[in-house]
């Protein structure tokens, strides 16, 4: 059921130790989320210039297994969890896919892991609001769900 | 005969002003250039590690005519040049896709125009040497050719 | 009367390479031109969302001549100049600076040229409109000035 | 004793929201790492094309309190602590700094907070390897020391 993206490593994401920047992996996960959004049918610019909610990401977490090198062939799977009615995350893996004669008998490398916790908030207010309904079906879609029912304190 | 490459625009690739950050159309550009090297067989890999030729970018142009959103579709056409022995050019039309509805009857619309200018040296000495054969066979597949026969003064 | 920007080379604005990407050279010349708005008292908040007039970057050019590692230390001399009553350009000089022990006796050495050009367009409709005069005294501050009185045909 | 940064938010920091892409926060970082480096005598080329030992980022985490926009004057604390002979985690703490007539009344706002663990490899065989001394002694200038005798069951 996760979104699975697919992506070169670009010469640009790399840095002078020959590796991408670890902060790049980052981006390179954000863009699938994009692409899983669009996937769902959800209009990138509607969704990033939404006047009555915004979905800020809150908190980050990343880990690296084995160095990504321009040229690379990675694939990220996506698969986004309700945490509660204003809040949600995302858990991303990353894997180096083998090529040309390797492809057949190479397994995927696992390359990196990342989590993004996003919070539906109200702009002007600043102050948490419930997540959208469109972006509650793109995680019907592509996520795991909730274990059981949800309730929010928060809210 | 030009190497055609696609690309949404994605959220990092913008900025306050809510398009795409000038810098970054040139990033853009350099992943089209990559994608034609694989294109024509070349390894992304041995080519940014060739110890005997290196090919630095010595100057870029740009042009912008319209501004690029996160989630536009983007084509770019990539011509390459050959210059004299040991120099070529590049030149990248961008053009803004339209989508859905508009699709069928909406001509693409001028984005940007850059071109770069790329200069084979030796890297230990930094002089400059031939263009390697695989990359005189990818200008020969996607450019245009020179229009007459090359001489190159500088060599 | 060159405004003049110091920078160390991060290791997020280099490539496998070794060096700077080069179109990271064009976002660092970006950084210098918002230096020199800051210090000629115009707020960069004000000025990137001024909703009566944006002033776009329509073109860049860049010429490198030296290749930027790590660690270095760059000073970049930016000269802007109005073009017309809607437009402008800056011209930016990057240059290696020596450390340590060559501090003394070594020139800098030149490392990049880059030129932008800016239009003043009214946002909502994108026509052209007069240079601001908060940027008008910028220009004045930092810049040339032009070699005689200004019209402007485009306007 | 903590190490501190002072950096302006750029434009190109930005994204179509208006404020700090998520990912570009652990790129300041960085490049307060950097910054750090420098400030204890290490060279920052010779730090990352160390032969004999490299210290590749394998774990990083993040916090967003408050955005930051273009034109925001950040601080960033920086603290480095040693885990083990072979892995150290550095904590950073960034703050947005009042400005002009608020400067003096306003406490500076928390903005984000951003941990990074770095293992020292041997880079040919990518085993572990210690911390190299110049190292040590940079997380002693800057870092609160561990709480007891270290011991590595990983070495």
């Amino acid at each position: 059921m996760a979104f699975t993206y697919h992506r070169r490593i670009h010469f640009s994401d790399t840095d002078a130790a020959g590796v991408v920047f670890f902060a790049n992996v980052c981006s390179m996960c954000h863009e699938a989320y994009e692409a899983s959004l669009i996937a769902s049918g959800i209009s990138l610019r509607e969704f990033f210039n939404n006047s009555s909610c915004a979905i800020p990401i809150v908190e980050s977490q990343s880990k690296f297994f084995y160095p990504l090198r321009c040229g690379d062939r990675v694939q990220i799977s996506l698969t986004p969890q309700l945490i509660s009615l204003t809040e949600f995350s995302i858990v991303y893996h990353l894997a180096l896919m083998a090529e040309g004669a390797e492809a057949d008998s190479s397994q995927p490398k696992r390359a990196a892991w990342v989590l993004t916790r996003h919070v539906a908030i109200e702009p002007t207010q600043r102050r948490r609001c419930p997540v959208p309904s469109n972006v509650l079906e793109w995680i019907d879609q592509w996520g795991e769900g909730p274990s059981e029912a949800l309730t929010d304190e928060n809210y």
